[in-house]
This record gives structure tokens, sequence and C-alpha cells, in this order.
């Protein structure tokens, strides 16, 4: 995202809030949704649950909240110092005594930076016979800089992870090429796919961050989410090799540490991509959960 | 509730996760609902759209932080200072210089302890020419002490508000009272009604606290949430006088300042009173949303 375009930052939001899709705060980055907005996030969510190729009930719901400990052990804040969030909180020992001192200290949770940390805990300290399938769903919070409509500070993320081998894991990321693909396309999406890199072993390490492009270890699905928006990542998949394996003590079978990997969708970038697609008015809409009533080729370049 | 149950906290929940409702962390007062949990939940915020007497759409949805100003301006953390959780972050001007130093500042929001305080400022600085409803749903945050089942840290609230006159804020409040008692009696619960109080006014002010009793202000739905639960409030209605119009300067028509109520419903409490009531097998429980499928006469007492 260029920082030039921070100046029409409001355009799109308030285009949004008064086509009655959000409602911002007086904080930058933040913003509540309709009933209207929330209609269109639903049911991504039921098209979501349905595109899953390992067919699982729907999303487990993760508390906005972790604890610390988790995020500590996954070594969040090495990579993405300036995005968490930590709540802190008076002493409740000492409640009554500071009542009237609004002094606060650092508490057991921080804010969930994704919504895949939830699951890592469940599986620590122990060697997995299966390889394990998560579908997880719930609010992340980044401290983000920009006050650029996409750029949320609290936003909503569906992921789908799994843990086991390492060819198994790479494969399974592979394969929801074809499915997302397939589903941005029949919801009439305009994207395009990218290979990416993140600082996520580590801050300032070139090495490991071009490695990462080289390995191919992300790429992301990217949509302008309006129309002054060259492009947002709205889907991400990620193939994180042993890394949380390592973190979270975690052993696969008799292949030694367990390898993850996740696609992870951004349902209020997502639901903003069809908005700027299909316009304020939803009696034209496109059936989405029909699959194939919008089947239009949108891919882009 | 007693302190003198913690000690048997992890009874329930560790019910409730071997019958697949919730996962807990590591975290007291802190968990995860499965699917299974999440369709009940669901099935709730369905009926209680229905149940709305103003007839809307469904929830505005809040994100799970809210502007520090905001809950300044509502003089909440003079009322509840223990319970506030405050979001801490990097100055991220420096975050370059402080990639390897964990030491974060106050941002500009908290975490929302109830989802009311997101309407307050939409209609703040004006004067109403009619009164306004609103039904919003979202995450909250109140940093209990407690680890007993039921005392959730993060939980979800459905509040439908109405901001107006006197009389009709008063009254509408009251009318919550019928629909509310049918829908819970349809829904099989077992519950009591009782008149409550709490520190709203501000803390240690007993004569506010006796006279929030008096005056009827606020009452609560009690309902067993586990099996060695006594009764947790599942719901609360509550008439806040000129409170909140005074603290966001709303004034209505010629009447000078507005008044406000609200009904909240705590639904991860909700659902665990309906699973006490029908069991942990889905197949024996009654269809929630046939209003009248499981009529029976719960009332307590």
């Amino acid at each position: 995202m260029s920082n030039t375009r921070i100046a029409t930052a409001d355009g799109p939001l308030d285009h949004l809030t008064s086509a009655s899709w959000v409602k911002p705060t007086s904080v930058p980055g933040l913003i509540g949704c309709t009933p209207k907005f929330e209609g269109i996030l639903s049911t991504l969510q039921t098209v979501l649950t349905a595109v899953n190729p390992h067919g699982m009930a729907g999303p487990f719901h993760c508390a906005p909240v972790v604890p610390l400990e988790t995020i500590d052990r996954a070594q969040y804040a090495d990579a993405f110092p300036q995005l968490l969030g930590s709540v802190h909180a008076l002493d409740t020992q000492k409640a009554d005594q500071l009542a009237s001192d609004r002094h606060q200290r650092a508490t057991d949770v921080v804010l969930a930076p994704a919504v895949c940390y939830s699951v890592y805990p469940e599986i620590a300290d122990r060697r997995l016979e299966q390889e394990q399938h998560f579908d997880v769903f719930g609010y992340c919070y980044r401290h983000e800089a920009s006050a650029e409509y996409g750029r949320f500070r609290a936003f909503r993320m569906r992921e789908f992870i799994l843990v086991g081998g390492q060819t198994s894991t790479w494969e399974w990321r592979d394969n929801w090429f074809d499915p997302c693909d397939q589903l941005f396309r029949s919801l009439g999406l305009k994207f395009t796919v990218v290979a990416a890199s993140d600082p996520f072993f580590g801050p300032g390490d070139q090495f490991l961050r071009a490695s990462q492009l080289e390995q191919n270890l992300k790429y992301e699905f990217i949509a302008p989410v309006h129309p002054e928006d060259e492009g947002t990542a709205v889907a991400s998949a990620n193939y994180h090799r042993g890394h949380l394996g390592e973190r979270f003590a975690i052993q696969f079978a008799d292949n030694g540490v367990a390898h993850s990997a996740c696609i992870a969708f951004g349902l209020e970038r997502l639901v903003s991509a069809l908005i700027h697609v299909h316009g304020d008015d939803l009696a034209n809409w496109p059936e989405l959960d029909g699959h194939g009533a919008a089947a239009v080729d949108g891919r882009m370049g």
C-alpha cells in the first residue's frame, strides 16, 4: 500500500457509510458493520465452509484475546513488534485501593494477531499420529498506522490450518489454490495471485525473506477493496515449514517436527471487494452461494 | 457469585469441553466455542431479532475495541475501574528503532466493556427530534478476577437500546419484560427475575446504589449456567435515566437531556443455560426457533 493514498482515505469510508455498509468510529481503521454488510459476510462464511475440501462442520470461534504466553511462544512479537496490541488492566488484587488510580499493568492476554494461534497450544508438546485439520474464525487486531480503508485495526479472519508432515502440508496448501481461484471467480471478484513475503521468520532477515519468496512459502489473492485501491490482500496461503511445530514442540509421527500451513481469508476485505464489484444495491447482486450464478472470469492480468 | 465455588470451577468447564461445546485456554475465563455451541448461539441471534418488538433487520456488529475517548466520555472507568482492559502497543512512529524493545504505551482504543457504548457517539452533541432504536452485537471484555465458569473475560453481548424521552424509554424498558419472559419460557429456561443494582453511577455511592434499587432502574434474568450454579445473570434490562444523555450531550426534542434504556443478553451465558437445561445431545433439544415447541413453564420460584 502506498502512503500517498492516505489523503483520500476518507473517500471510500464516506461512500460505504452513506450506502449503509459500515459506520466509522473516531479512530482510523476501526469500523462497525451494518446488517447489510453482515448479510454478505455471513453468506461468505457459509460458502467457505462448503468450499473447504476437508469437509468440516464450520469454524471454531476464537475470542478476540489470546493468552500472552501463546503469542510469546510463537515469537510473534519478534516478527511484528509494531502490530501487537496487549491488554492492560488494573491489578485486580489491589483494585479497591486503586479505584481512583488509572495506572494499569500488562495482563496475561493480548489481542489475537491471527486466529491460528489458538490452535497450536491445543496440540503442543506432543507427537501427533495423524495430521490435524482446523477451521477457525475470530477477530484479530493489528495496530496499523495507516488510515487507508482496508487497513483495519480490528477485523475478522477465517482460517483453515493443517498440521502434519512436510509433504502433505505443502501439497494441502497448494491444493487450496484451485478451489480458492474458482470461488473468487464464481463470486465475481477481480483478482490476481502473487507470491509474497512477510517478516515471518524475523525482522530484517533479508536472507530468510528472499528465501521465503524463492521457496514460494506464501501467496496472496489480491483484489481492490474500493475504487481507488490498486489491490489489497483478501486471502493468503502460507506454508510455515516447521516454524510453529518447533515453537510449540509438536512432532509428527516418525517425521520429527510437525510442519504447518494455513489459508486465511480477511472477511471485511472480501466483503469490501465484493461491494466494489457488485455495487451498493443488493438487488443487483448475484447469488453468492449459488456457485456459478455469478461465474464470470474475473481473473485479472 | 460466591467465591467459595472457585475451587470447583474446572468441573463445568471440563464437562463442557468433553461434550464438545467449548475449549478452554491457559487463561481462566477465556474460552473458544465449537461449531456445536455456535449453532445454538446463531439460532439465539435469529430468535432475538424476531422477538425485538421494534422490528429491525438484525444487529449492527461492533468491533471488540472502541475509542478510548468514548469510554472516557461515558465515565466507565469511574464506575468499573477494575474491569476495563486497555490496549497498549509500541509507538508506531518509533517502531523501527524500538523493534527489539517491548515497552508499550496506551493507545487510543480499549476493549469494549459493553456494546451499547458504540451507539452514543453516533448521536452525540445534537438534539434528536425522534427517538432512536438500536440493535447491536459484539464482543465485550471485562477483566474478571474469578475463574468460575460463566464469568467470562471475553464474551458476546446482544443489546437493544432506546434513546428518547423519559417516559418512553422507561416504558420501553418495562415493555421488554413480557417478550423476554415468554422467550425464556419458550426456550425451556429455568429462571428468576430480580431487581438489581450496580455501581453504574459511581463506585461507593451507596445512596445512588440504594436509589437505583428503589427506583427499579435495573432488573436481571437469572438462570443457572452449569449444574453447580445457583444463578447467573443471562440478561439485564437497564434504565439509565439521563446519565448517558448528559455524558454525550444528547437532547431529546423539547424535553432537555435524552434518557436511555437497554436490554442486554449475554450470549455465551444464555447458550450455557440452555445446555444446562437440555443436555449435551442436540437430538434431545427442542426446536429453539419454533417459539412454543419447547414452551414449558420454566419460571422458578
